[in-house]
C-alpha cells in the first residue's frame, strides 16, 4: 500500500531580503528576513511513497527532471524518510502557474509544497512550525511560505530556532504585489550558489550587521499600514541585497536594462504622490507594491512600458495547505 | 594694471572612487582614490583680476554664471586672495569640450584649471603638491586633475597632507577611456550634495575601511600593467560607490536603462576575452576602458548600441598646464 498527499503553497516577496548562510547545509540564513505571501500565485506539489521504487522520480511542469533537480529533491526527501521512519522512495509530481528559476521565487513555493505533501505522505503531522523548518532546508525562503500573510523567518542559529511565522495574516493590510515579469530566461546563477558568494563581497557584513534596524522598520510599518515608511525600507533593503550581489566576487549581476527602467519609473510615480514602491529578488523582474485601490490602473500603465512581457496581480495570501491525502496513491491531486 | 592667465586641465576618471568627505568644507575624503587623467577632454579657464572690479564675474560656456555657481567659484577665489593678499575680484572665463555636470567630471577639470590660472594670476608660484591641494578645496576630484597620466589622491587628515600625486605617466598604459554619453541632461543632485549623504548609507562605512584593499589592488594592477586584474577591481569599486549612493537616504540612483545596458555588454565582451570593462562617476554616463589596440572597433560597436548618444575617445593625459599669462590682462587666452 503506497501513501500520497497533494499540497498548495505560494511564493512570496521579500520585503527585507534573506542573502547568505550561517549554514550552508542547513539553510541557517545570516539575517533574519519579512515577506508577504503571494495569492495568485502558486506550486501544486503530490508526493507519493511506492514501496516498489528504487530511487525518487520527479517531474515539474510535465517534464521529468534528472541531474541536481531531481538531487537536490532527494536529499530534502532524505530527511522526510529519516524522520518518518518510512524508507519507501517517492514519485513527486510539481505544477506552477508561473515562470520558474526567473527571479519569482518559485523554489519558495516548490519547497513549501513539498514539505507539506512529503511530510503528510510519509505519516508526519508537522506543526506549521516545524513544516516550516523543514521547508528551510529545501530552499530558505521556503520556510516563508509555510505561514500566510506577512510572515516573518527568524534568522536563528541552529535548525531549531529558524523558522517563519505570521506576523499578520493576510487580511491585514490591503497590498497588491504587480509582479512585472521582464524575462522568462531562467537566470544564470541559482540562489544557493548565490548565496555562497555573499561572504566574498565587502559590503555583506555591514548589510547583516544593519539587519535589526531594517527588520524593525518594516515590521513596524506593516503592523502600522505606513505605506511610505514601508516603501522606504522595502526599496533600501533591495539595492543593499543586490549590492552585495554586485560586487561580491565572481559579481552577480542581476538586473537589466528594463529593471532599471522599472525602478526610476516607480521611484517618479511615489514622488508625485502614488503610494507604490518596488523590490528585486534574485533576477531581474520586478515586484511593484501598491495598494488594492490603485492595482489595477498601475497594471496597465505598467503593461504600456517597453519590455514588459506580463505583469501577474498578486495579493497577501494564505499559507500552505494540504489539497487531499490518500492512502491508496489512486487519487490525483 | 591687471593681471591675468590661463590654464588648461583635463578631467579624470576614477578607477578607485571619492565618495563622502571627513571634512565637507576642506573635502578631505574618506578614503583615498586613483584615477587616470583623461587627454582628450579638457577645461581652459581665463582668471583676470581687475582693481576697478567689486565682484567677481563667471562666464562658462559663454554664458554668465550667477547664483549657487558663482558662490562656489568666489568662495574659491577668497582662498587665493587670502594666500596672495591680493585682494581684487576676478573675470572668470571657462570653456570646456565636453557637456558639464553630466557625469563626465567636468568639475574636476573645471577647478584644477581654475587653481592653476586663479594662483598664478594672483602671482603665486605653487608647486604641484600645492596646486592639487588648491583645486582639492573646489571639488575634490579636481586634486586629481592637477598631475598628469595615472594619479592617486591619498586622502590625508587635514589640508596639508590629502593631495594627489602621479603614480605612472600618461605613456606608462596604452588605456583608452571610451566615454560613452548615454545622457547630457544635467543630474538631480550634484555631486557636492550628494557627498553629505555618503554616511546615510549603512554600507559606506564597510566600502571606506574596506578602501586600502582595493587601492592596493588598483596600484598593482597599474604598475603591473595587469588588465583583468583591473577590470575585477575597477568594475568592483564603482558598484561599491553605487552602492552606497542608492542606499543612502535619500537615495541617489544615477544609473538609466542604457547603464545597466552597458554594463551587461562589457561583462560580456570580457567574458568573450576582449581586455574590457566599465565604470560609472556620479552620473549615468558609462566610461568603458580597453587598450588602445581595441578603442576604434569598440567605439563602433558602442555607437551602434540604442540610447548611446555618442563616444569620446580619451588617453592618459598630462597634468594642468599654463596656456598664458599677462600683467596687462589684454591678450586673450
Amino acid at each position: 500500500m503506497s501513501m500520497s498527499a497533494t499540497a498548495v503553497a505560494h511564493p512570496n516577496i521579500a520585503f527585507i531580503k534573506y542573502w547568505g548562510n550561517k549554514d550552508q547545509k542547513l539553510r541557517i540564513p545570516m539575517n533574519g528576513s519579512i515577506s508577504m505571501t503571494l495569492e495568485g500565485l502558486e506550486t501544486r506539489t503530490k508526493v507519493a511513497f511506492y514501496p516498489e521504487m528504487e530511487r525518487d522520480q520527479l517531474t515539474i511542469q510535465g517534464k521529468p527532471i534528472y541531474g541536481e533537480g531531481l538531487e537536490r529533491v532527494s536529499r530534502f526527501l532524505e530527511r522526510v524518510r529519516r524522520w518518518s521512519g518510512n524508507s519507501e522512495y517517492a514519485r513527486v509530481t510539481s505544477q506552477s502557474n508561473f515562470p520558474m528559476g526567473s527571479g519569482i521565487a518559485s523554489s519558495a513555493s516548490a519547497f513549501a509544497a513539498l514539505s507539506l505533501a512529503a511530510s503528510t505522505a510519509a505519516g508526519l503531522s508537522f506543526t506549521e512550525r516545524e513544516l516550516s523548518r523543514l521547508a528551510r532546508t529545501g530552499s530558505g525562503s521556503a520556510s516563508r511560505s509555510i505561514p500566510g500573510g506577512f510572515v516573518e523567518w527568524q534568522a536563528g542559529t541552529e535548525h531549531e530556532n529558524s523558522y517563519a511565522f505570521s506576523i499578520a495574516g493576510p487580511e491585514h493590510w490591503e497590498l497588491v504585489d504587480l509582479v512585472v515579469v521582464i524575462s522568462t530566461q531562467p537566470k544564470e546563477t541559482g540562489s544557493t550558489e548565490g548565496h555562497k558568494l555573499a561572504p566574498t563581497s565587502p559590503l555583506q557584513d555591514a548589510r547583516v550587521s544593519d539587519a535589526s534596524r531594517r527588520l524593525n522598520l518594516c515590521r513596524s510599518a506593516i503592523l502600522e499600514r505606513d505605506f511610505e515608511a514601508l516603501a522606504r525600507i522595502v526599496e533600501q533593503d533591495s539595492n543593499m541585497m543586490h549590492a552585495v550581489m554586485m560586487t561580491s566576487q565572481p559579481p552577480l549581476f542581476y538586473w537589466r536594462p528594463a529593471t532599471v527602467r522599472m525602478i526610476r519609473i516607480v521611484k517618479k510615480w511615489r514622488k508625485k504622490g502614488l503610494p507604490v514602491c518596488s523590490t528585486i529578488d534574485a533576477g531581474p523582474n520586478v515586484h511593484v507594491i501598491c495598494l488594492q485601490e490603485h492595482s489595477k490602473t498601475l497594471k496597465k500603465r505598467l503593461l504600456d512600458i517597453p519590455d514588459v512581457e506580463d505583469v501577474y496581480t498578486t495579493y497577501p495570501g494564505g499559507g500552505a495547505y494540504l489539497l487531499c491525502r490518500s492512502s491508496s496513491g489512486e487519487s490525483e491531486g
